[in-house]
């Protein structure tokens, strides 16, 4: 797996952003933040973090794998809920320390732990000087309860 | 601005996810990440932060301010380029700790500092067992020279 990846610590600056080799910049906890989208419509369905390890196997597997920062451990995402992620296309920015993932959402076609598609579902709007989320309907294709007991 | 945001301490989960108060979760360095998307197509520009005054002068302005970790101050995108980013709509997560920013990307329609339309312009792949990056062919929009000199 150290060999999947590219040090970036010796990579000059126009190495890492115009080069070609794929040198992820891990923070201090060892993470990259991913940005999960959906092929084909863009809709960001998720932002989650990946260590090597769950990068690794997203790259060799095809399937997403994150880091729970919550549980504090590897996350097959879908194991549990059946929704898992086919990967289309895995893509870093310019200073390597993000990635975007395209994928095709199985099962019911929920990322979000509530159910809903995307975990943005609600946007911030201003009244009275007061910031107040507005719910942008987005239907719950499963029932939480149900699937996480 | 401390009123124009809820204090998410004391919520329930349930408030956090389902309900109307805005009370982003900012990290212990203050900060939320922010995914930045075009209006219409909702390709991935980039990715960044915010802090609480920088999330506050976006709704309030509809001009996207983010906070600059390498810099180490409040970045009022596109101040130095000429590329500004009109807010669109700003959305939160189920559990408040990322933003989706909806933008129309003013000036010559490149949010990343490389004059790329988008930060993620590289897609990694394997070969031969080894992650390689793929350029994914978006045009330099501008000669980031010229523009940051």
């Amino acid at each position: 797996m150290t060999q999947l990846f590219t040090d970036p610590a010796p990579l000059t600056h126009a190495e890492l952003e115009e080069g070609t080799a794929f040198a992820p910049r891990f923070d201090a906890a060892g993470l990259v933040t991913v940005v999960t989208i959906e092929a084909g419509t863009n809709e960001v369905l998720m932002l989650a973090h990946m260590n090597a390890q769950a990068l690794a196997l997203t790259l060799e597997t095809g399937i997403a794998h994150y880091w729970s920062r919550s549980r504090g451990k590897l996350w097959k995402k879908g194991e549990t809920s059946g929704e898992l992620q086919e990967v289309v296309e895995l893509r870093t920015d310019c200073d390597q320390d993000a990635i975007v993932l395209v994928v095709n959402q199985t099962g019911r076609g929920a990322a979000c732990h509530t159910g809903r598609k995307s975990c943005f579902y609600r946007r911030a709007v201003l009244v009275d000087g007061k910031a107040r989320l507005e719910d942008r309907g987005l239907p719950k294709l499963f029932d939480p309860d149900e699937v996480y007991g």
